[in-house]
């Protein structure tokens, strides 16, 4: 791990925890599947809730996804959700998925319900199988130390993380009907870095009174625009998972249409997904810089999204960002290649955040602009990349990534030796 | 550019060169677009040619990309190719086009042809109006030094470079029905690198008679396997081109139908092509090792392609390339996000080269393998990646790529700095 920059646990986080939405419990221990650090967590609801899903498209699936994909139908109700670091349980065949089972067994005996109401996920290197020994009681001490405290929030989101430097997590509230709604996040993950020991996890809790199929919907349309907009370095895991549990202990009228309310939850609901999202790609392995790619008056929706996600992935550009090289040629190539469809004659790109803002190029020509003032901006921690195209439509899309510097190299380089 | 590594030019070349088939003359001047180095090539055939060419796919394409696919119509004869570099005219608007057109105008009238009878090619910054003055004078120069001898033809190798380290040309000759035929080939690009400096341009000269619309097949079809799967960092430059040129010079009976004497011409062309593209991966930005990645047992020729570029683009497993980790988990991952269809449980994976072979991965599980064994064949300079898929069909395909490097972040992130 890079030396130099500790774990930062912020005081945002503070009460503000995946156990906050009422009757939300977590915990998080050490079970011995890493050396010393927590690498099992819980999250139980204390009433059964609804839930909803995203999954890794990654055509190898590890055991704990293929399990959670065969167990979240509609109409079912869950108790929590198991999670493991520091191993993956991915590429282990039939045992794997054995021991994905047994993990939720274990904790369906402990908590009285049915082993199809238990999600298991696990994030760590690949092709080991899971120590179940450690697991299985490190399972017996997480349930024993269930908690909504802080600290109990806390220790579940240290033992999720594996590479990760920065705790991710994310709260709102809401008023719906004059009844207090709370959504809580926390997520691990740092580009799709150490073969899935970079893994992208999220989990999300609410105390809202909402129908799984509605929940499932803003769940998805939140991932599309968030987490599946970040790109570290364009490799995605067999393990990539988000899930979502909504135990309507809120009391609040239920969201059963797609009405005010739930056009509230929703928003908010993507709030949370945005947050934890821009965290992974500033989290990114190695990264010194975020960068924000907001592509606008574009044709169509994928359009926009094709074009935004192939700035950020960009290895050039993110090297040029690295070096604070206001490089508009690379942009435009990222975008040419994109698939997304647009005019570079109507194309325009600029660069901006606190230090201000410099056009690079408009509607298809290069513009004179200050060199200086460009590597200003691109030297900052924060950089946005705005592009117009000259379409009609008013489409538009964000994506996040980050520069590609020595460290990425490094740390990719020699994770294993 | 990288010290350290000169440029190598190598006795192969020689004699063996662009101007090598019939009726073929070669220049490379110093047309003062760079500062010292050679920076004008032409390539003009005695007799009218026959000509093919393949052209970047991305939407942002340099004007004299759009005047050669203007100009490609079948049943035109092409008197020959000049080429610049230094300078891309790519975003450079309707000027841009306007110059493209000159550069092809004044050649034909030092040829004594028409305008569209000349190919006009650019590599180089972007953005950047081209030195019209110097580009004129420039082509008089190449054209009073025209010819077909070995000097002539390096010429015009080291004019069309920019950051190339290694000159990439090849050279076939073959017998058909008794008379000999050659071919010759010179590419220049490391990857699309330096924006537009690293565009790839391959020309391509053979003294064949071959209908020209034959050439375009056996042309598209060679790209297909050769320069398309090559992956350096992902970027598709805004003016990669191959042109190919048949003088029918060679007198051999014309080739005008899919043959045994087109089979032996086309297979000549991959093998010119495949040489060019698997120089220009090792040639790749930064790089230090050759990876080359082969899919066999693929259900479609389209899965396997994708399967054999997602492993060689993979930053991830470039890292691990080198640092020499055998790390196969990343191939695994990139495997599975690369769209191509397969079923991982059936899937092995070995790596080899002059060093030996090491399987990792066999039948969907992990092998204990020998990791100090592995180590040293990922130590050499060129690395196998051997993938066997379970399906029945027997589709077949190989990518190349290289390592990524601290080399590669320090070259694009410092480059216009």
């Amino acid at each position: 791990m890079p030396k130099g920059r500790g774990i930062r646990r912020i005081t945002t986080v503070m009460n503000r925890l995946i156990n906050s939405p009422k009757g939300f419990k977590a915990a998080g221990v050490h079970a011995g599947i890493k050396n010393q650090k927590k690498d099992l967590a819980l999250v139980i609801s204390d009433r059964p809730a609804v839930a909803a899903g995203c999954f890794t498209k990654n055509r190898v699936k590890a055991a704990p996804v293929l399990l959670d994909k065969e167990i979240l139908t509609e109409g079912r109700a869950f108790k929590g959700i198991v999670v493991n670091s520091g191993n993956a349980n991915a590429c282990t065949g039939k045992q794997g998925m054995e021991d994905a089972r047994a993990m939720g067994r274990k904790v369906a005996a402990l908590a009285g319900c049915q082993p199809e109401e238990v999600f298991v996920c696990s994030t760590g290197v690949i092709g080991v199988m899971l120590p179940m020994e450690k697991i299985i009681s490190g399972i017996d001490l997480a349930w024993s130390s269930l908690s909504s405290d802080e600290e109990s929030g806390i220790a579940a989101l240290e033992a999720i993380m594996t590479t990760d430097l920065l705790c991710k997590s994310a709260y709102e509230e809401l008023s719906l009907n004059g009844s207090k709604v709370v959504i809580a996040g926390m997520a691990k993950g740092s580009g799709m870095i150490h073969p899935n020991m970079g893994t992208m996890l999220a989990f999300i809790t609410t105390d809202a009174a909402i129908s799984g199929s509605l929940l499932q919907r803003a769940l998805s349309g939140a991932v599309e625009d968030t987490f599946n907009m970040v790109s570290i370095d364009g490799d995605t895991s067999t393990n990539d998972t988000v899930l979502a549990l909504a135990n309507g202990m809120a009391d609040n009228k239920a969201i059963d249409f797609d009405d005010e309310s739930y056009q509230a939850f929703s928003e908010a609901l993507m709030r949370i997904c945005r947050k934890l999202a821009i965290d992974v790609a500033r989290d990114g392995e190695g990264a010194s810089k975020l960068m924000e790619v907001v592509v606008e008056g574009a044709e169509t929706m994928a359009d926009a999204r094709l074009i935004a996600r192939s700035v950020a992935s960009s290895s050039l550009f993110k090297a040029a960002l690295f070096g604070a090289d206001a490089n508009w040629g690379r942009i435009l190539c990222a975008m040419g290649y994109s698939g997304g469809a647009f005019d570079p004659d109507g194309a325009s790109i600029a660069l901006s955040n606190s230090e201000g803002r410099e056009g690079l190029f408009m509607n298809g020509s290069p513009l004179a602009f200050d060199e200086e003032a460009a590597k200003r901006i691109l030297s900052q921690k924060e950089v946005r990349v705005g592009i117009r195209l000259g379409s009609g439509a008013g489409f538009k899309a964000t994506a996040w990534g980050c520069d590609l510097t020595y460290e990425y190299v490094r740390i990719n380089g020699d994770y294993r030796s």
